[in-house]
């Protein structure tokens, strides 16, 4: 706790904090479709994925060292709006057999693929009614699901992961409320870490935010440090697989130009087909120096879902 | 179609079906407990999971293929019992901003743990009452979820995969309904493959059984192929991490002895500390004749859960 | 079951069943707005629930008889597309206190509003995207309720209610197939009963419908009958407060003439303001013949829900 | 508000606070089975629902007045441990038919029988392990709901309906919190009404607690006045059909003698098969002085349910 309220004391580092007030507007559907990918296309960055970066993202295994990045799922996870995250036990029939068996299992209620560390699909978000590719939303939702863009599509993405450590390069624990991640902010940290982002990458940003988690779950959901949208365009013309961070929306939330929401989550999900992956736990990753890894995530294969709970791990 | 009903014709080679029934009953407490890794442990065979390991897996990725072993999750799989997974869809709100944003999401109502392809953990099966290292259930079940032996203290398992494909070794394309696969069967397939298990392996036995998923799936959940007791205890005595199949119990169901209640669930999960990993999609695993694979899985780290869906992959 | 059977030689009485086709369509906003209650009404026929009316009811009790109208709540009832009823049981804490006290209770999930013998609410149905009170869905609808229009604004309805056995006066248990109940069989069956409709009648159809319940669920859910378009228009002018019937639609459905989809939901729910009650268990009363009594109904008040499974009686 | 913190001023009123605590433990189970209606009844005390007394109630109707007794549900009701009630809107299909007709329905999740205003089935409560008529819960326990003393069993109860104003006979506008009401409160405020309680009646205690509701949810679950054991061992011997508050528990809880837990939930389920109706809304009933009345409640016909959401009404 004392760490955290020491954060105020360096805020006068990011003396530009609000300087930067973005106008940006989504492009026209004619700029931003049909997808690099064609237009029938549902994968997006993962078409990323390919031989020849499972192979780049294995050689990274070079200690055998496993960090995970996903918190535990719970009730007393923070959570976004009216969103919940319920487990009810069923517990043991009488035993079975001669061999006694018993049994439990439970019932979960919950947004499965908007909870927790979670991983964004295309289904999720969108510019007016249209999804990834110019889909409009309302051609492929029904009330179990959609018929396209859903999570399903997915499956494990093993690609390169770096970590770019914002805060350790801002000299802080944590990056104050409501900072905006700029461009050179990202470049600086690359550039201390001696790193660059290559195609396919999966990258962390690490804003040191989710030392809030279950301590101060209102603050963290309110306010958060993350990039904006010149550093999600430039990220996206690295040609980023996803942006992972260790805030609930990855952006800076709410954005500094009050017009303006979420803007992030349309230039990743919407314009460029990249996945968003939230409320990342990077604490581990970022105190052990590990920026480049071998980074793994599952998505559960969802029917239709607009995103997944996961529990992802960096190798190294 | 036409080739499940060609199965019939080859049940002749499996004239010993009904000959091997078992008399196996469930070691004594004191026998079973403390666990090989301390009467404290809730990890069981995850503690296969180390640097070495890890390397030994990764080592196993040469060509950067990916296969996926997990079935799409929907309303329409086989179900075993009163389970369900039902998704309802969460439209977009009116847009936001400037920038037009929308979002859908869903919630959904599962047994979150034991649907689809799943992950058994401790928490899931007992003998009498009694859990893996012979905590009893009782002691730490609360209404929503148990204070020991949850799927939470698992992470992501990555470790050497293979296959031991019974069915070709059987020359079929699925093996009988309530066929009992034997230590020979398991035997006979792996020197067919050259191959031999190792200490933290995942093993996987194809049974061909999975052709039945989303076709039959009443047929799917009943009187399922799998090994008996024998072959789970051999293959426990193999020191693997997890018995994984594309059938919903891993082990004949119901057992030929019919006294008996699912007792390799008990060897694995409650006397061993091995993991079940059911359902599985193993048919392209087999078709490719890829035996032995880096093998990755990542259970949602659900607090107090007796288990996880999930969508594991191989990688060669 | 014999019974069932023998409906097939009936059907002959019903010669003119696809003749009446109708081609019927909704008024247009300026016609249907503002309600005969007002702009911003949102009780509709509940407004005829006042005290003279409670009166009038009350003195329909004359025997001390109550004949349930409502079908158990269960998972095996016949659900409608994919509506579900779920019941997970939680079972006992230990006992607490030296008085040993131990605790149930369940979770459930389903479609509250709209499974077993349910009563509708102005929020479920409207025409072109308007609601009762030309109140537009996308005005009031949130993820989590309708900000207007919603059941918790009905509360109790206590009013003399009216059988109209319509397979009585037919001749025969139960109505046939796809059979449109006309304003003919309406009034024959009334005048049969030596009974006539009053302003703010619960009305309730006996089509013996209701045997199938429970016995061949997928035939219950298929080709109903029920009142048409006319026969809903004939009781909406006899000011009724609510249409009840022994089927999952209350109306014909489908309706004969293909291009309409359930007209007698938007005669009913948006253009009159008059409640719908589904599913209902009318066979005792049929049997009874119990025609005229004190009916009453408690809808849950279901903040923003569109309607409320219901457990009504009548009362003699 | 005001009135709230008032009440601090009139706590001395209630010098006998805490003098009072009990030493009351369950009979043993030959003392209180067979219950009075025989070792196989399911109903307890709605066996006093006959046609005697319907029509006793239907002549306390003499204005037409009715009074709704049940809160509305929402997410926003105070509710006790874990329990939930969430609606999640399942918004309109596209329109069907030349009609244009659009539906919209929800899905909720929750404890339906023990949230909001809610009436306890005998499945709810237990002594050690047996129910009412020492029926055993694991007898009788599934997953999926109870095998007998469901909610389903008991269906409308009408019946005289009395409400002891106890709050007005002690001039306050709200009990203290952690107030047991006595035996002699009860028979002074009816005195001070005029009334006598009869066999078969609805017996409903104002607390004034129900201010609290939705204004301080916290303060509502927690000290709630209400009666103890030796009240509510005399309530039973007047034979009522139910007892009703403005609390979370009718009864004083925690309980003033520390050992106890809610003796009152084993007096009225399990030892006398009386109902609990607790969370009532009795503010208006109080106001307008209407003390004697028809009650009306209909449980949801849930089969095996421990209980059910209702909204009871009072008519006079």
């Amino acid at each position: 706790m004392h760490r955290i309220q020491g954060i105020a004391l360096v805020v006068g580092t990011f003396a530009a904090l609000s300087a930067q007030a973005q106008s940006w507007s989504p492009p026209p559907a004619d700029k931003r479709c049909p997808s690099k990918w064609g237009a029938t296309d549902e994968r997006g960055a993962a078409n990323y994925m390919n031989p020849a970066n499972v192979l780049r993202a294995s050689k990274l295994i070079k200690t055998g060292g496993v960090i995970e990045l996903g918190h535990v799922l719970s009730s007393s996870m923070p959570f976004f709006g009216a969103r919940r995250f319920e487990i009810h036990t069923k517990r043991t029939s009488p035993t079975l057999g001669t061999n006694k068996r018993m049994g439990n299992e439970e019932v979960v209620m919950t947004e499965l693929g908007q909870v927790g560390t979670q991983f964004d699909m295309f289904a999720h978000q969108g510019i007016d009614g249209e999804l990834y590719n110019c889909i409009k939303s309302d051609d492929i939702a029904t009330r179990n699901g959609f018929t396209k863009l859903g999570i399903e599509n997915i499956g494990m993405l093993f690609t390169r992961g770096v970590l770019i450590d914002v805060a350790a390069a801002k000299g802080v624990d944590m990056l104050p409320s409501g900072y905006e991640i700029t461009v050179a902010d990202l470049q600086q940290a690359l550039e201390r870490q001696g790193l660059r982002l290559e195609r396919g990458d999966a990258v962390l940003i690490h804003s040191g935010w989710g030392k809030l988690w279950g301590v101060d779950n209102a603050r963290y959901n309110s306010n958060t440090p993350g990039i904006g949208a010149p550093a999600g365009e430039w990220l996206a013309a690295r040609e980023a697989m996803l942006f992972g961070a260790d805030t609930f929306a990855v952006e800076v939330a709410p954005n500094p130009d009050k017009s303006l929401s979420l803007p992030v989550h349309q230039i990743a999900l919407v314009i460029n087909g990249i996945f968003l992956l939230e409320n990342m736990k990077l604490d581990e990753l970022a105190a052990k120096k590990v920026y480049e890894f071998a980074f793994a995530v599952q998505p559960l294969k969802i029917k239709g879902g607009t995103g997944s709970t996961v529990a992802p791990v960096a190798m190294y």
